[in-house]
């Protein structure tokens, strides 16, 4: 594959002249055009080392508005990334809509190196590769333009790039060890380079080798490139089919919400000396937990009034607060709503041996978003995916998950209303919105039914917990988790 | 000082009984208050090692929703935090407007141990004191309540925990070498904690000594500190007199603006080869800074369409994208609304090595914000001491500060705004709000001369542009950066 690249291609003096100046306006009229359609531009720069990275990233940058770009350069994971899945520090890395992201060596780089030198199995690079395809296809969906390059030189002219760098006191130490290692294994890493091409090209988020021995012509072919790619992206955006203003909800004829038994319920001092009982176990779970590096997540959704804050916080009464966190998500505002769905989850993913308590959470996208249309059809139907290979990710790094639909009759519901109405120090609980959620009681229905049904996955189950009786609620939910999280140290 | 605590002091089951539960209560009502009322709570749990931090954090939120705290607890600074001034990091962990962040050792934790085992010279703790009063303060000045928690026991207590704790294989390891080192320095400790106390005990942030033998009374002694603290809060914030609707503005005889001599401009083909040989010199500065560790900043200010954009693009046009980055400000949204005014622009400190330029900044606090009355004539008047504090600490740590006031006539803008909504390509650069603006140049005049003389200090000076020849303008921020990060560096 890449012994088929023309490294002669070269460029003259004069040839460049005439193609980079118009190039340049091209990509400043392109980058304002994106900024008014908000489409994020991602650019990746791998290749060789001294092949030229830096300064095809500066070329390229030379005409664009600098407050609209910014350049990474991740290295390797700190102490704080080790701890959480591999691709947690890349989504904090993420451009808002419309602005440019460009990366001197990216989320590939780490897979190389880890290939080449650590001598794992087969199966750790491929399982990366599934996550960075479904990393990019996600972003892609998301309306994000994807563009990655690999700055391809042969092993002669890095030999010759590197000892010109090391004869030169002022650029000597640019030539590191790690540069040297790699050079060594020039051969091995080819093979390595050209599996990640062949199982990471995909159509919406292609590379493209760049045969990097002629700065001129490298960064021409980078730039056109670049500005092909944003040309496409403005054309699909424009061309795409007008939203559809309502989905049709058919109705369903049967639900897993038809057969909760609401009628549970549990006698109050069975319920206290359980209850007391069960938070101490959840203290030992915890600390066990920390101890073994395990990390783990609780998801609360469910009707209002339905119980949640009183569930999680008899939760949490036991637990050391250093190794948990109750993360509340409202509507998103400010940067979130300049990013992906799923971006604000991710900077909350808790990192290993800790426990992040989601009081709502990403299933927003396919309840209120659903119900109320702040999502189109064809983004919250693509959700349920999203939302799937967002969990198997989290569970394959090592997470207990626990989801709990936290369900009311609507008869419980109007009751718990009407009570915090009445009761002096519980109508803040209560406001208009409860109200309007409640008139679409059967839209919401429908929601729920079908999250559950293509969310409960088994790394990922829901528990649907019968909430009428609120001591029954919460002995379930700490049982349930307190399940959940032990087999796992069970099998630590 | 810490010889007359009391450690005998208990409480008997009976009477913590009879206490604890109202207590809870109240805190509980008081979190909510406080939420409403939008006032952060900040409490530091600072103590000798086995003195129930950790215990004494959990009991005191037994009570509370734990949607509303968060607990941190800062370990020794990871190597990004090491690249940037020390309180930094502390500034990442502040939490919003009506939430609570508990500290489990806090900023002095550092101090302490740097004094201790570093065996620096004296002024290193002494910076590093007042810089904590300072940040406390700004703190309090924005409505925040600061609690600050001296777990004591005796150095035989001490031992007696270890002890307890190594014997169990379970707990074992949490005693660990560093324990062991602080305990043997305990009297050492002492002289350095009993002046920490008296160096830090603020009016508005002072310090409680718990003695900590006893975990009933210190749990009872900690609510009952934290409750008091809250409801102080409460009190002050609802007594304070009505906000001045808007501030008179008495006529300024001089300005700093009135000297600006505006005729200065420069030669077309003079200006095309000092711009080249200019951003060439930059690009050696911004070499030798990354090789010398060097940071610096630059701050973009000015009337709109002063030409800030131009100066920035032709500034970074030759500059290794990597090390650089622009960061632009508009009015803060979302979560930032909810935190200090200066903490948006905390997240933006560069690295050392690195260069961060601000196209507008936390001036828009004396600027806009007075202008249009979104800050309280109390709070814009504070503002110019809080900034002159904020760069001397950066300047402190070693950062090179230009700032820049971008001066046009009154008549050029005009021409410029014309020309703007005249030409396609630049009719996206002009928006109603820049005609408004223009409407109150006056008001705005009075807002820069006080900014330009109240803010220029040796560590951070001002330097007013003319702007009506952008050649020029160009030049001289070019020449002006130069020579202060060059300046910086010869002496390095």
């Amino acid at each position: 594959m890449l012994e088929t690249v023309d490294l002669k291609a070269k460029l003259t003096k004069a040839e460049y002249k005439g193609i980079a100046d118009p190039l340049d306006l091209r990509l400043a009229e392109l980058q304002r055009r994106l900024l008014d359609a908000e489409i994020p531009v991602i650019i990746v720069f791998e290749g060789w080392d001294a092949s030229g990275k830096g300064t095809a990233i500066g070329r390229l940058l030379r005409g664009l508005d600098p407050r609209g770009y910014k350049v990474h350069k991740p290295g390797p994971p700190t102490e704080d990334a080790i701890m959480r899945p591999p691709m947690w520090r890349y989504w904090q890395l993420l451009p808002p809509h419309g602005r440019i992201a460009l990366y001197d060596r990216s989320w590939y780089s780490q897979v190389l190196d880890d290939r080449v030198f650590a001598s794992k199995g087969d199966q750790s690079w491929a399982d990366a590769y599934q996550r960075i395809r479904t990393f990019e296809r996600q972003l892609v969906d998301d309306h994000a333009v994807v563009i990655k390059f690999w700055l391809h030189i042969s092993k002669k002219e890095q030999k010759k790039r590197f000892k010109k760098l090391a004869d030169d006191p002022v650029t000597a130490w640019r030539v590191s060890a790690m540069d040297r290692k790699r050079h060594k294994r020039y051969d091995r890493f080819t093979d390595a380079v050209e599996d990640m091409l062949r199982e990471t090209s995909t159509a919406s988020a292609p590379w493209t080798v760049i045969p990097a021995h002629d700065r001129r012509y490298a960064h021409v072919r980078i730039g056109e490139t670049v500005a092909a790619a944003m040309e496409n992206a403005l054309t699909r955006k424009h061309s795409e089919p007008a939203p559809i203003a309502e989905v049709h909800l058919p109705n369903r004829r049967t639900s897993p919400l038809d057969r909760v038994d609401l009628s549970l319920s549990i006698a109050r001092d069975t319920y206290r000396d359980q209850l007391r009982d069960l938070q101490k176990e959840l203290h030992r779970i915890e600390h066990r937990m920390y101890v073994e590096r395990i990390p783990a997540m609780i998801v609360f959704e469910g009707w209002d009034a339905a119980g949640k804050g009183g569930c999680i916080r008899r939760m949490v009464r036991d637990l050391d607060p250093r190794g948990f966190e109750v993360a509340p998500y409202g509507a998103p505002e400010g940067e979130e709503k300049h990013h992906h769905y799923l971006w604000r989850f991710w900077r909350n993913i808790p990192k290993a041996g800790h426990l992040t308590i989601f009081d709502r959470s990403w299933y927003g996208r396919v309840l209120v978003e659903r119900v109320e249309g702040f999502a189109t059809p064809e983004e919250w139907q693509r959700a349920y995916r999203e939302i799937n290979e967002f969990e198997q990710e989290l569970a394959q790094f090592g997470m207990v998950i626990v989801k709990f639909w936290m369900h009311i009759s609507k008869d419980e519901q109007l009751n718990r209303f009407k009570s915090r109405e009445e009761t002096p120090h519980k109508e803040w609980k209560i406001t208009d919105e409860d109200w309007r959620n409640r008139e679409r009681w059967d839209a919401y229905w429908q929601a729920v039914s079908d999250m559950i049904e293509r969310t409960s996955t088994p790394d990922a189950p829901w528990t649907i917990v019968e909430g009428d009786d609120k001591p029954h609620a919460r002995i379930k939910t700490l049982e349930t988790v307190i399940t959940a999280i032990g087999q796992t140290l069970d099998n630590a």
